[in-house]
């Protein structure tokens, strides 16, 4: 896969594309991971990439020539190395804006993601964009969460983390079956590593006694009751067995008495 | 403010810490941004920070000793920069895991964490956390969306910027008034900016009119279009005119009968 990012702070990509899974993934050669400044597109003298918004107001909106000058630079790019490699037919890059008002990311849409040759991410910085940016270059605007950022770089990153760390061989074999323990739909149970006690809080019991039949029944309580507190409505579509669903309607009756009493 | 971050990947930091509006608000003393190895608190002689999991099965999990130690290091180190400072009473930091099961950041959470004095972050990286830490440590436990990421990393960068853009003297006016823009509780109207005309598309003609008036109708009209398309349930707690919620109504209407004669 290839990914472009363009952006004004290309240095803001480097600790973070160069380290840690991203970094080896792109040594394995299963990812190539670019920034490009999109200044070195304008075409006025003094690089300028903004201008005042048509019909006044506050802020600035960056111009459409850059960006689709350097997005039209990349695809080329990207398109002449499929040519060589593979030479067949080729998908056409996803064109992604980071912004506030897109699409919630959402690692559904991650695995969509990870099945295309080549994304190209525009992260603007709190300036607006000219509409026409939107209109007739870009394929996806997405929002990582309801809140403010200064730009749109941070997002991308987040989105590049989710989607490479899905690529064939960029996983291990042991981080990918810690990703696997959400497959049952409730939170994952707590854990313990030595030493069995530190400052005087001790390891449960259950963990320790080396009896795998009572460490499973220990740990699946532990998610349900985590689960139960901290995201109930996981366990409308969580696999539970019928002596699981007796003991959360109890539980739930506890919780409301608790509430209840509270008042 | 000061805010610790700890993680096994301080060279992930550099690049968006001395960059744009966090670079910014370092430079003039808003704002103190560390990183510190947590493998440098770990008591063994092969600096260890993991460790198997009590009871088996895979994956690693990170040890409670390390994270202790450089916690306590760095909620000294504040304390004594504010006894020297202020030397009045303080508030106690807070120490923010970030882990996809926490509770959800928003922009609300952010406006509550740029009022304190001391942020800690603690950056795991698809390690599990001994459960003591959480218990015994941490105070607040934060995810930023739902989709599965590398590390702790990136998304404590991602609430480290959305707090410190809150702090008063970080941004700029014009900044600030571009964020503002979101207060009407209804989504931002298209941007141009020149040229009026590129590769054939346009400006809309009421924002090349110089008239006020039309110009700030067709906004809001944009803004009320967008705002349905994308975020419709975000209309149920904007402010409208009489006349608007009748435009509503009707263009409701026109939505439900386009989506009917496509069956």
């Amino acid at each position: 896969m290839r990914i472009d990012v363009l952006t004004l702070f290309p240095e803001m990509f480097d600790g973070v594309f160069g380290s840690s899974i991203l970094g080896k993934a792109r040594d394995k050669g299963i990812v190539s991971l670019n920034t490009v400044n999109f200044r070195d597109f304008s075409n006025n003298k003094h690089n300028t990439v903004d201008d005042m918004p048509y019909g006044g107001g506050g802020g600035m909106v960056l111009k459409a020539e850059p960006i689709f000058g350097a997005v039209e630079h990349v695809v080329k790019i990207g398109s002449d190395a499929t040519d060589t490699e593979e030479g067949g037919t080729k998908r056409k890059p996803r064109v992604i804006l980071m912004c506030p008002q897109g699409r919630k990311f959402s690692q559904e849409i991650a695995r969509e993601l990870s099945a295309e040759e080549h994304l190209i991410f525009v992260c603007g910085h709190y300036e607006g964009y000219d509409e026409r940016i939107r209109e007739f270059l870009v394929t996806d605007e997405l929002s990582v969460g309801d809140y403010v950022l200064t730009g749109g770089e941070l997002p991308a990153m987040v989105v590049v983390d989710a989607v490479v760390r899905l690529l064939p061989g960029t996983l291990g074999n042991e981080q990918s079956a810690a990703t696997d323990s959400f497959s049952d739909g409730l939170l994952e149970y707590p854990h313990y590593t030595r030493p069995a006690e530190f400052r005087g809080w001790k390891v449960p019991d259950a963990l320790l006694s080396g009896h795998h039949a009572e460490i499973g029944k220990w740990r699946r309580q532990q998610s349900l009751e985590r689960t139960l507190e901290r995201r109930p409505e996981l366990l409308e579509l969580a696999e539970l067995t019928a002596k699981e669903r007796e003991w959360l309607a109890k539980a739930r009756i506890e919780r409301e008495n608790r509430a209840e009493n509270r008042k």
